[in-house]
Formats: structure tokens, sequence, C-alpha cells
């Protein structure tokens, strides 16, 4: 399970006051949680205005990468702010993210394919509006962005494919929906990832906590192998350990026994 | 989901002494308890040596039915008991439980057949020493007995098929066997209930509940819909609703909000 650190992102509110006040000691904070819990990615979205977005993800950067050598997950919607942070990470980093919209394909792939980055991939098609509809309209977005992505001389373990996870409480068969779309990309795409925000499919429900950690046992026997989430979660690790043991990945169970020692504090 | 109350077993200590000591207020307790977390069988297994069995299955008998309408479910492995208990019950009871063993079929099928009785049907051989060593073994136990309850006029919806989960700590692959056993027997008998005692997979593993609760939802989602297991453990119900509603079984996510509202304490 490759975890993808969520928690520096300028589209919450307190993370946005923090990069404008240039604060660093809360950045610093977020970065050593993330890190410490045993984070393999730490996305860095600076969720600012497009005249300052590629200023405050480098100044983002220069923090995470001044206190980890983890790779950095670069989530930005725009060319100029992705090719500076390209420019500017010590490690390979995970770029985040392409869909099935030709232009963003287009203006993407050049800066991602040589790099060797791997890189979230959307089921959606930004060009088009809104969101999927349906299964079938993600796994044909899907096709789409990997016709694209293997013309580009990028391997399919190079894409995180997102099923983009919807709130069940406003579709009763979201769920369903997302964990089909899993289980059908995994069929057809099996050297791919395949990740997603997690707490999505709770939105608007009570007990949170629980509906993500359910969601993620059934998304992982569908076949997810990564998550874009908060890795200091002690509920979505104590489901991800309990269900690679329940799936027969763990030997004499011993990584769970191991993080129960623990208290599922470390991933 | 159907849930048979597991508790009045005689094979626990505390029930065993309570009914050797004709502890009529301890049953009592375990009957109401189960009733009102809302079980729709409350189980009875006397646990006692043959010579006091039946006795003893008839008290435990009229104490549950002198406090609840609900349907017994009658577990003996005796046919001397469980035509007793068939005989003294008010309610069309379940009988647990039949396996692939002739003998065990040719002494409890003539009992059940023509009363209508739902029985559960363990994937076993009794005949034969040891429990199943594969999933193949279990399959072949389970069409075994759909074979002779056929042909004894039992339709394959009163059956509720048990692929009897053993412990993961005892063997890496026994969540995955028994998973892979649900799924079959899902794909095979479409009709049947496939049920089971969830705590098994958990034995001798730290933090029991996180595990069964997990493997619930994995369960559910390859068909298992019933349970033998406490009505009251709420870690269950929390599984159970949102698992039902991931599943897209729950519209509007209503019996989840309800569930909720009253802290996952009724199933």
């Amino acid at each position: 399970m490759i975890i993808i650190a969520e928690k520096i992102n300028g589209t919450r509110k307190a993370v946005k006051e923090a990069v404008m006040a240039r604060d660093t000691a809360f950045i610093t904070k977020l970065t050593l949680e993330q890190a410490e819990a045993g984070a393999h990615y730490i996305d860095i979205n600076a969720g600012t205005s497009p005249d300052r977005e590629t200023e405050d993800m480098l100044w983002l950067i220069d923090i995470v990468q001044g206190l980890t050598e983890l790779p950095i997950c670069i989530d930005s919607s725009s060319p100029k702010t992705l090719a500076a942070a390209l420019d500017h990470v010590t490690h390979l980093p995970m770029v985040n993210s392409i869909n099935a919209d030709p232009h963003r394909l287009e203006a993407f792939l050049p800066l991602i394919s040589d790099r060797g980055c791997p890189v979230v991939a959307l089921s959606l098609d930004e060009s088009k509006s809104g969101m999927p509809k349906s299964t079938e309209e993600r796994m044909g977005n899907i096709a789409r962005i990997v016709e694209a992505t293997r013309a580009a001389g990028i391997t399919d373990d190079r894409l995180f494919i997102d099923p983009l996870i919807m709130s069940v409480s406003t579709d009763t068969n979201a769920g369903l929906e997302s964990l089909e779309c899993i289980r059908l990309t995994r069929e057809t795409y099996p050297d791919a990832h395949i990740t997603g925000g997690l707490s999505n499919i709770s939105f608007g429900l009570p007990n949170r906590e629980l509906v993500n950690r359910t969601f993620f046992a059934l998304a992982m026997m569908q076949g997810m192998d990564s998550a874009i989430c908060n890795p200091g979660n002690i509920s979505l690790i104590e489901s991800m350990k309990a269900t690679d043991m329940l799936l027969g990945r763990d030997r004499f169970c011993r990584a769970y026994t191991t993080a129960a020692k623990d208290g599922f504090t470390k991933i």
C-alpha cells in the first residue's frame, strides 16, 4: 500500500493561511507528522491564485525537502507550476494529476514522460462538464489516458489511476460504482496502481471514520493499492493492516501484530 | 443480514455453569440482551453430556420462549435432542447443523425436511478426519450436502451454508480461503444463505474486534448474508451498516444514519 499524504493542501483553510503568512512552523509540523506516520509521498498543493502558485509551491517544496528524504507529490493543474516544481525537487517526484482532457495531456505528458515520474491519473475528462456519471464513462476516460501515456512512453506501472471516489450520501450507488471501477481497472491494467482520496466517500455522513475505514477494506479487496489520505489516521491504518492480513498478504500475521503493538500509529 | 445470536452456548464455561445450576436469571439476561440488540434467531446449545443434553435443551428453550417471540436455532449434534426440541418449540426454529457426513444427513434430514425449518450446513464432512484443507474440499462437501437436501425436498433458500471460518493466525491463507469459499458459494447457490461464526477468524490475534469487523465487511461483499455472532457487538453492527451502505443497499443512507443515531446498538 502506497500512501500519499494529503495534509499540505492549500484548499484547506488553515494551510492556505499558513502559506500566505509564510508560517514555516505550521508546514514543518504537517510534514514531520506525516513523515513519521510512514507516508510514502508528501503531496503539496499550494492552492493559491495562479499569479503566485509557483512561488508558493517552491516555498513549500523547500520546507518539505529540508525535513525529509521522502519524495514529493506535486499537486497542481498549472503546467508552469509543474515545470518549475519538477526543476526544483531533489528526489524523483510524483505528479498529481493528469486526466482525459486532451489539453491537460498535451501540456503535462512532455514534462513527465522523460523524467520517469509516477503520475496520478484521474478518471475524468476536464474538457467535459462535471464528474463522470457512470462506471463506463470512468473506464472510457481511463482508456483514453492510458492510450496517451503509453504513446508518450510512460509504462502502466507509473500510473496511479484514481477512480474518483464520490460521496455515498449524495448517490446511493457511489460506493458500489467506485468499487466496480477499481475492480475493472485492476483487471484491465494489472500493472497500474490504483489510488484515490478515501475521505470523499463519507462526505455528509455521521461517523465518517467508520465509513472511510470500511470502504478502504472493500477497495483493497477490489485491487486498490494506494491511497491519498492522512497517514496519521489510526482507523485507516487499522483497516489496512487487518485487510492485508485477511487477504493472505501478511505471512504469520507479522506486520499486523507489529502494528498492533505500536497502536497502529505507523503504516 | 440475518443474525443468529451465539451467546447461549454451553461450550462457554459461564453458560455451562448456569445450565448445571439451573440459573434462570443468567439465561434470561443473555436472552433479553440478544433480543434487544435485534437478533433474528437465538441459538441454543446446551453443551452438556449426552445423558442430560435433551433435558437441558428443553429447559433452555422454555426460558427463551417465555421471554421472546424470536425463533430459536436448535444447536445440537444429537438426533434425539433435536427431535425433542423440534417437538417443544412454539415457533418454526432453525436447525444447527448438518454437514456432509452421510450419517448426520440420514439422521437429521427426515426431522427437518417436512417441517420447513431453515438449517445451517457446515462445509465439512464429520465422517472424515479433521477440518477441510482447501476451498475445493469445502465446495465438494457443500455440493454433497445440497444434493442431499434437494433430494429431501429442502429448497436452497432454507440453507444457511457455513464456510467454516478458521483462524488467520494459524494459517496465513485462512481469510482468503473463507472469502473465496463465500464467493463461490454465492455464485453456485444464489438462493442459499451464507453464514458463519465470525470471531473464529481472529483467534490468537491482538485487537480481535478489528479483525472481526474488517473480515465481516469483506465477507459481506463476497456474498455473506448472515452471521453467527454476538448481536450486541457494536463494532460488528458498525461494520454491517457501513458495508450495506457502501454496497448500495441503503437508499439515501437511511438505515446507516438511523443506526448512527442509536450508537450502532441495534441491528
